[in-house]
């Protein structure tokens, strides 16, 4: 997998996404829409940075221990991977207008994310409830999967539960 | 809030964890224990860059734009919290035996984290299950509490998988 680290890092998550179209209220989704919500890679040293940090444990942060783990070499910390796709979402500009926060996010990481390699993050419309007390809000639960560029492997795949304005 | 602000922070996670028992097999997990893990608390220029990169939202990024949202002021986005508590586990020690990596965590937010705001960190062993395979590593499912030191309000509860050795 060294190889994969000499590549050039694509451009940071907000510039990646940011041609989706902001929607303007919780009215506008619904259950079944996908949106393509641009592209990251981590370098190694981006993934060693963020390790120190959040998630101090060998295979995250250096790349001879890591060859003696289950997975054989450097990976990302899933918290990095769901931080940064975190960060391109919100980067984008597609909930600006709406996001009120959020209280809940079931995330799972089925494959390994390595230095360099490109993923794409999608989001998918799982459920839309308007507030029952008939406020100007409601509740959309939004499905994210990143996959790898290379081969469509899922290395992350994460439910949220966000406030959005109607 | 402001006034939490010009609190010092409390030494970095690693040293505030740094007491625990670094335990050495899956095996001495039994659920229902319960560790202590340490405290932390996030400055107001620290939750603002971490926003910056991986939630740039009004009312993690912007103390004046986040007294017009629900919140009443800036709060932690919820992936700092959690990427917190993590750094602090992993870097207290308990695991580094051990640990092998993980596959899963579902996250809850119940109540906002404010600049300043001191907080507890418990483990609780949800589950323990020894590989089926017969091979030296098993399964843990733990689960985080953060609590805020003044009045115990839990802001964040995640259960993580763990794969453990044994």
């Amino acid at each position: 997998m060294t190889d994969r680290t000499d590549h050039p890092a694509p451009p940071p998550p907000a510039e990646a996404g940011a041609t989706i179209t902001p929607i303007r209220s919780l009215d506008e989704l619904a259950p079944g829409q996908r949106y393509e919500l641009g592209g990251f890679a981590l370098s190694e040293a981006e993934i060693i940075e963020f390790a120190r940090r959040y998630d101090p444990q060998p295979f995250h942060l250096d790349p001879e221990a890591a060859r003696e783990s289950l997975f054989g070499g450097l990976v990302a910390s899933g918290l990095h991977t769901l931080s940064t796709m975190f960060g391109l979402v919100m980067g984008s500009g597609w909930l600006a207008r709406v996001s009120l926060g959020g209280n809940r996010i079931d995330t799972r990481w089925p494959a390994p994310l390595r230095p360099g390699e490109p993923v794409r993050v999608t989001a998918e419309v799982v459920e839309v409830q308007p507030s029952r007390s008939g406020r100007s809000l409601g509740v959309a639960r939004l499905r994210y999967r990143v996959r790898r560029v290379a081969d469509g492997v899922v290395v992350l795949e994460a439910t949220g539960r966000h406030f959005l304005r109607r």
